[in-house]
């Protein structure tokens, strides 16, 4: 049962990617977004959606486009469900979910049930995120940014719900 | 401060046993049942309550049990406070909240603040989760389904709330 | 890419970290307020507020003062984007956010996003928590009680709102 050399360097490489991503949620809330894009590859691409105000390539890019997050008064982005897959020493993909409160202006609260995809490298500052896609497992009626849906598979044909449970 | 052998070999396990459980949430999220009941035992018993529906044995059991949250839209599970504690190399306990968001058909939310007291083995795959109990701490109204509460502890008597702090 | 002892050592110590403040979280919920404390120093100082309610001074303080929780019929608080940071082998600072729900006796729910600054001695009792500081990102309207807000960076002079990312 005694771990490897392997085992052990992985646990190491995936707390410095854990810390990345928490950095990340943390600088968000607190809107330190010259901290922020340090979690982020120089040229890396950063996408929350097709619209072109979510979409961003470079440090600088991302950057500027994330000040979009002060059209809110208060956030707060809670990561959680983090995975790790090691491609080799030096390159990593990772998802996790997010659960993303916005406070609008006039107290309205804006709810997302977000999931990160993100590619990793790593680099002499360690590692960093190098893409990172979002998606959407849902959000309520006061959040109307343009998501994509995370993938949800059908019900098999034929499928009827269990009656009485919800009753 | 040198760690020992089983502190190592702990870390390692623990990692695992973190990614079953993480695995769980989104593959429930994703309805992908097949893989999810993978991250079980072939003799698990899940309980979520008394009730038939939520009472499952083996994996195929549990893949058809599981089969009624298509009866929801959309689902976001969100796993945190998890704590392990190992019997030996081959047992551990485990207990973990999770938030459970679910959209219903016609858009109403229901919400459930949700603890798992697991027991887990270690196989031939791996650490796998052998026993699934759901409690749960408290859940917003369109929430019915009839999961056990979590135990809490009384006030002790003569107990009287402080005035003013929710002024 | 080898691990070295420190890098493993520290590794061991987050995990008891982690337990602690993981550990406090359930206590609360489960409102076992005697094992609760004994996440703390013995002279632990612990401040959610400038009310005097909302500070504790030592285990049997915070026991005390915790007692408050019972005016709520049920919470549950969901830890996430833990960091820690070791000064030595013996001290480190942690922040860690937390997502609050209480439901009030009338069934009303009060939440809060709170985040935890935390420093952590280690005792003979390993890792326990000496002081801790909370701030909160945001709450929604039933959450009345004076916890004095994080800090967030103000927009740049002239910035403005993109257009039709909400609409």
């Amino acid at each position: 049962m005694e771990a490897t050399q392997t085992d052990i360097a992985r646990l190491v490489h995936r707390q410095e990617i854990a810390d990345r991503l928490v950095d990340y949620c943390r600088q968000l809330d607190e809107m330190d977004l010259e901290a922020l894009v340090q979690n982020f590859t120089q040229d890396c691409r950063v996408t929350y959606g097709d619209d072109p105000h979510l979409r961003a390539v470079g440090r600088a890019g991302l950057q500027a486009s994330l000040a979009r997050m002060w059209r809110w008064r208060r956030t707060a982005h809670h990561l959680c469900n983090l995975r790790i897959w090691f491609a080799d020493d030096q390159r990593a993909t990772a998802t996790s979910d997010v659960w993303a409160w916005h406070e609008a202006p006039d107290g309205a609260c804006a709810e997302v049930y977000g999931t990160y995809q993100d590619t990793l490298k790593r680099t002499k500052a360690g590692w960093l995120i190098d893409t990172r896609d979002m998606r959407m497992r849902g959000a309520n009626a006061n959040f109307r940014v343009p998501v994509p849906p995370a993938r949800r598979h059908d019900p098999p044909p034929g499928w009827t719900a269990p009656e009485g449970l919800d009753a």
